[in-house]
C-alpha cells in the first residue's frame, strides 16, 4: 500500500476529475444524460409516459463491507449492484447514477478508483451512467449511491399488491452470497435482474415485486407487510446453486438458513395471481430461472413449512 | 439525552416509519410523486418537454457540521438547503429528494428526528417531498441527500457558459454563514435561490451560473475552469449584510476574507452578456438584491481589485 497517492495528495477536484474520465466510458443510449459530472446537477431527459424511479443506498466499511474481505472493485460493483437490484424489482430500465464517496485523508487514490471502476464496470453492462456525486472526508469510508430509472407510467412493480391465495416466486437460486460471505470472501457479485424485471412490468402478471437484498424471509416479511397479508413459504421448494448443501456442509454453515435467511442475492421475488402462466413459462418469458415456493395467505405473518423453526419470525438484517 | 429513545431501540424500519410520517406533511403539487417511501424506489413523472435535475451532497459530524454548534433541526434544514440550492443554480424546480442517513447505534431517536424535521420543514416551504432514501449504521452521524428537479428542456443554468466581457453578478449579500460559523454558532440557514434561478432560467439572460456553497471566489474559481475563461472582481462591489463590517471588527474576523471566501452562503453567482439588463433591473425580474461585482476575463485565473492579495489563488473549501 506504500508509496500510492492519497486523496490529500490529489484533492477532491483532482479526485472527481479521475472518477469523471472513467465514467465517459459509459454513456447513456440516445443521449439521454444532457449533462452530466462538473456542474451542479445531472440534467436527464425520461421519454414521455415514462415514470421516473430513483433509489438510495448506503455502503460503508466494516458493516457493509470490509477490504479485508473483498477487492475495493468487488465492493464498488455490488454498491452498484444493490442499487440497480433495486430498480429491476420495480420493473425499472436504469437512467443513471450517482455516488457519494466518504473517506478519510490518507484514503489511498487506486483504492478510490478501484471502487469507481467496479461500479462502472457493472454500470457499462446495463448502459447506466454515472451523472454526478460528490467527494468528502470522513473517518469511515462509504458509498452513497442513488439510481435513476424509468418504466412505462403505471406498469411499476411495487410492494403493495400481494393478495390472498396468490402464488409466490422467486428467480435463480438463493444462498451463494450467504456462503460467500460466511467463508469470509466475497468475489461473485450477482447480477441485477434488470432484463427479468422489465419482462415482468411489460407482462402485467406481477401483483407484487421485491428484490431479496435482506435475505428471503426478511424481504418476504416486508412485502407481505406492505400488502397487509401473510404468507406460507415450502422450504424444500427455495431454489439453491447446484452443489451448495455439500458446499455448506463443509464449511460448516447450514444451507436452510442461508438460503432463506442470508442476503444479497440479488434475485427477484414476485406474486402472481391465478391469470399467470406456471413457473416454467415464466422462465422462458424472463429469461431466468423461476421457482414456485409458496402461497400468499390471509393470516398475517410468515409460516415456514419443512424449515428449520428459528426463522419464524423472519429475522433478516437488522442495522442496529 | 439521557433517557431518549435509541435506534437500537426501534431499528432500521422504526425510524424510517417515523420518517415517513413526517414527511407526509410534504406532498408534491398534482401528484407527481406516484410512489415515495416505503418502497425498493420513488417514482417520478416529470412533465414532457422537462429535464430532470438531480444532486446528491453529503453532510458528516465533525467535518461538515458540529452539534455543539447547531441544533439538529439547523443540520437538517442546512443539508436540504445545500441541494436545493444546487437545483437553484440549474434554474430548476424541486421534484423530490432521497436521504440517506448513517449513525451509530446509540445515536438518539430525537436527534434523528431533528434532523428530518429540519429537512422537511425547507422542504414544505418549497413543496418538495421526500420520497425515498436509507437509513445505516457508522460511526460517524452523516447525512447523504439526492435532490431532483426539473428545467425547461436547454434552459437549464450551467457552469460553462461564461464569455470573455460579460458581468459578473452576484444576489443577495455574501459573509453572514461564515461569520456564524467562525464564531462558532450556525443559526441561519440562508433560503436556496430557486425563484430567482427559475426566474434566470425563463430570461436566458445568464450565460454561466453556480450556487455559493464554498466560498465566492471559489465557485467563480470552478465557473471560470468550467467556462475556460478568467475573471476579475472588485472586491468593494461584493455585496455584504448591513453591519457586517463592524460585526467581524467585534468579532476579530477579517470581513473582506468572509464575503469573499467562507462557503455555505448558497447565493448565485452568474454572468450576463451585454442584451441582459443591468443589476436593479435584473433585481426586480429575479425578486432579490443583485449587485454587479466584476467581468469575465480572456485570460485564465481570478485577479482580485481592492482586495486582500492572499485571495489571489482563490483557495475555497479544500476537504482533503
Amino acid at each position: 500500500m506504500a508509496g500510492g497517492k492519497r486523496l490529500s495528495d490529489v484533492g477532491e477536484f483532482g479526485l472527481i476529475e479521475r472518477i469523471a474520465r472513467l465514467a465517459e466510458r459509459v454513456q447513456a443510449p440516445g443521449g439521454r444524460v444532457s449533462l452530466g459530472i462538473g456542474d451542479d446537477a445531472a440534467l436527464l431527459r425520461p421519454r414521455p409516459g415514462q415514470d421516473l424511479v430513483v433509489t438510495t443506498d448506503a455502503l460503508f466499511e466494516g458493516v457493509h463491507f470490509r477490504f479485508d474481505q473483498e477487492t475495493p472493485r468487488t465492493v464498488g460493483r455490488r454498491s452498484l449492484a444493490a442499487s440497480l437490484s433495486d430498480l429491476a424489482a420495480m420493473g425499472a430500465t436504469p437512467l443513471g447514477f450517482t455516488c457519494a464517496l466518504a473517506a478519510p485523508p490518507s484514503f489511498e487514490v487506486r483504492v478510490a478508483l478501484a471502487l469507481a471502476r467496479g461500479m462502472l464496470d457493472l454500470a457499462g453492462e446495463f448502459a447506466c451512467p454515472l451523472v454526478g456525486g460528490n467527494v468528502t472526508r470522513a473517518r469511515q469510508v462509504s458509498l452513497t449511491l442513488t439510481a435513476l430509472g424509468s418504466v412505462a407510467s403505471s406498469r411499476a412493480l411495487r410492494r403493495d399488491g400481494a393478495r390472498p391465495g396468490e402464488r409466490i416466486l422467486v428467480t435463480g437460486a438463493l444462498g451463494a452470497s450467504g456462503l460467500e460471505r460466511a467463508r469470509g470472501s466475497v468475489r461473485r457479485v450477482p447480477t441485477p435482474r434488470l432484463s427479468a424485471g422489465a419482462a415482468l412490468s411489460r407482462s402485467g402478471w406481477a401483483s407484487a415485486c421485491i428484490d431479496i437484498s435482506d435475505g428471503l424471509l426478511a424481504d418476504l416479511g416486508h412485502l407481505c407487510r406492505a400488502s397487509g397479508v401473510g404468507a406460507r413459504v415450502e422450504a424444500g421448494l427455495v431454489p439453491r446453486p447446484a452443489g451448495f448443501t455439500a458446499a455448506c456442509r463443509r464449511a460448516g454453515q447450514d444451507p436452510d438458513a442461508l438460503a432463506l435467511g442470508a442476503g444479497e442475492d440479488y434475485e427477484l421475488l414476485f406474486t402472481v395471481g391465478p391469470r399467470a402462466p406456471g413457473a416454467r413459462v415464466l422462465a422462458r418469458r424472463l429469461g431466468v430461472q423461476v421457482s414456485e415456493i409458496g402461497r400468499v395467505e390471509r393470516r398475517r405473518g410468515l409460516r415456514l413449512a419443512g424449515g428449520v423453526a428459528c426463522w419464524a419470525s423472519a429475522p433478516g438484517w437488522r442495522h442496529f
